[in-house]
């Protein structure tokens, strides 16, 4: 099949690669009808990881099943699935304690920016659509196999409710859905840190209340005045560096948590400062399939409409330009077509 | 009067300062019956905290009020009182949050190793018994002070759940005193990390199912065998070294949270560890006016006899030894009387 293959950082090309096959009965094989790239993909694309040459990447896909493994009794050939960016059986001890994102059988979606991907614990990881969706909901379920379901996960670790202030670090697709989260969860005002205009629009259309363009501490202070010195009731940190780690710290209110998804890089938690506002951490890895159902239904219903964070759609073949526009800003999050 | 103070590391005298007296109009002096060595202080003591020379120290104490500020209702002269170690108005945005210890006009017991000390916010802070207790019952009641509220708060904030695992990480008397609260919750099982004899012995009479002397990879993974591999279901670090606080993230089970109460000395928190196994972190210093009253009424019912913690009583005037014998851990905790 041909999928996207980073090379070294800034080398993402479109090439031919073995078809990925049934290596367990619990596998599935997923023909790719959408699939995207992640604001995770960057890090190795801007050398910040490291990269195992000339291997497939991306993690985020929705497709119809071509093949299932002698195991798996829940998912049928030619069902649309959305696939979730990690697998699990949804049954081991931790799967059942809603933290699917560490179960004992993890896998993860390896070529989803490619024609075919091959899904471990199918049975567990993956959610079927009654029939085949109509293609201008392809978008937003493609965004529930990672960047909503993520948001979803920090705003439920931040302890959004319903009233309460939430504020969102971060305007990349996971800072946006954590806006829509937080909204939908019925947060009072939802302040979004957004420095881009295009960005700020969702931001507002997904329940934003108040926009700060303003970062450090500047925005900080601006923060503090719109929740009269108090701070927030809960904090989404959904970039991952150590400075919107020390944003979302001086913005949370004593007592509340500061919800983060974003995969930490370089980031010094304020453990002093923790201790001192008893102001806690919670996230992690976003247990996608644990939010699913829930998403999915609120996707069909017309109650969120995730797939407005992809602002620019290519085919498979044009990757490498997705990737250069989403470096560059010049688009927040980038589909890609077979 | 006079009371305990601190000169450099390991020198510790009592003698002569300045009377504490009504500074504002929310103050109360309280006389001392009962004060304590934390074991907080001993950070002072071994030159890990920077000393202003000659200046008093302790932070817990009981006492009877001895005079009051011209705003203070609810408290009178010759109330017998628990003091707790952080003073709040108990009225302002985070005290009616919980957080006492980030009121707006937090203050801190500075003379409780003395015959009197000076409480700010005298009616938001202190808790009055009805008469005079049993003498029998000021260690107890002593404990309420920090040791026992923080170790409660360990609990609270690590999500004690009744029927789950918890595990505590230190044997002082915050550790003993966060077993005594996770049994108190009716936690299933409560495993005690602890070396020394006779802190083993109060660990299990305060409720301990297990206990575990081994330390570091050793000890962890005696929790994984006796946890089948799965973890604790809630952690109270209670130290606040960076071994205790690795060890307290290496037992917790994935989605689970680590209380912290130990005042954090050069921990360097495991970002990527807490991101992938969704493990939290939440604590801090504890707001013991929140949880006195519940407390207050545990000891006076007998419910719990935290006084058990301490292992050694002296004069205030022999405070010298009291130190060296905390800090070569010949004892628990040091009782103080004037």
């Amino acid at each position: 099949m041909r999928a996207t293959t980073i090379h070294a950082p800034g080398d993402i090309r479109f090439e031919e690669v073995p078809d990925p096959r049934i290596e367990a009965p619990t596998d599935a094989i997923v023909k790719v009808v959408a699939g995207c790239i992640c604001g995770s993909d960057l890090w190795p694309y801007r050398g910040h990881n490291d990269i195992d040459a000339g291997s497939t990447i991306g993690h985020e896909c929705v497709g119809v099943v071509e093949e299932v493994g002698a195991d798996v009794k829940d998912v049928r050939v030619g069902d649309f699935v959305v696939v979730p960016f990690c697998h699990s059986d949804n049954t081991c001890v931790h799967c059942r304690a809603g933290v699917q994102s560490a179960c004992t059988g993890l896998g993860f979606t390896t070529s989803g920016q490619g024609e075919y991907a091959r899904v471990t614990q199918a049975d567990g990881s993956l959610v079927a659509t009654d029939g085949m969706p109509h293609e201008k909901l392809i978008p937003s379920l493609l965004a529930l196999t990672d960047v909503m379901a993520t948001g979803w996960h920090a705003a439920v670790a931040a302890g959004v409710r319903p009233g309460g202030t939430a504020v969102v670090v971060g305007d990349g697709a996971v800072g946006l859905c954590g806006v829509l989260a937080a909204s939908q969860m019925g947060a009072g005002r939802v302040i979004a840190m957004s420095r881009h205009e295009s960005r700020q629009e969702i931001a507002r259309a997904f329940g934003a209340s108040d926009v700060v363009a303003e970062r450090g501490e500047e925005g900080e202070a601006i923060i503090a005045e719109l929740t009269q010195g108090v701070g927030a009731d809960a904090v989404l940190e959904c970039v991952g560096t150590d400075g919107a780690m020390k944003t979302a710290f001086a913005v949370a209110r004593p007592g509340s948590t500061v919800g983060f998804v974003g995969v930490p890089h370089g980031v010094e938690l304020p453990v002093r400062r923790m201790f001192q506002k008893n102001v806690g951490l919670a996230g992690g890895m976003a247990p996608v399939r644990r939010y699913l159902p829930d998403l999915l239904e609120r996707v069909l219903s017309g109650a969120i409409d995730p797939g407005r964070v992809f602002d620019l759609t290519l085919p498979m073949a044009e990757a490498a330009e997705g990737y250069r526009a989403m470096d560059e800003r010049r688009a927040t999050k980038v589909l890609l077509q077979p």
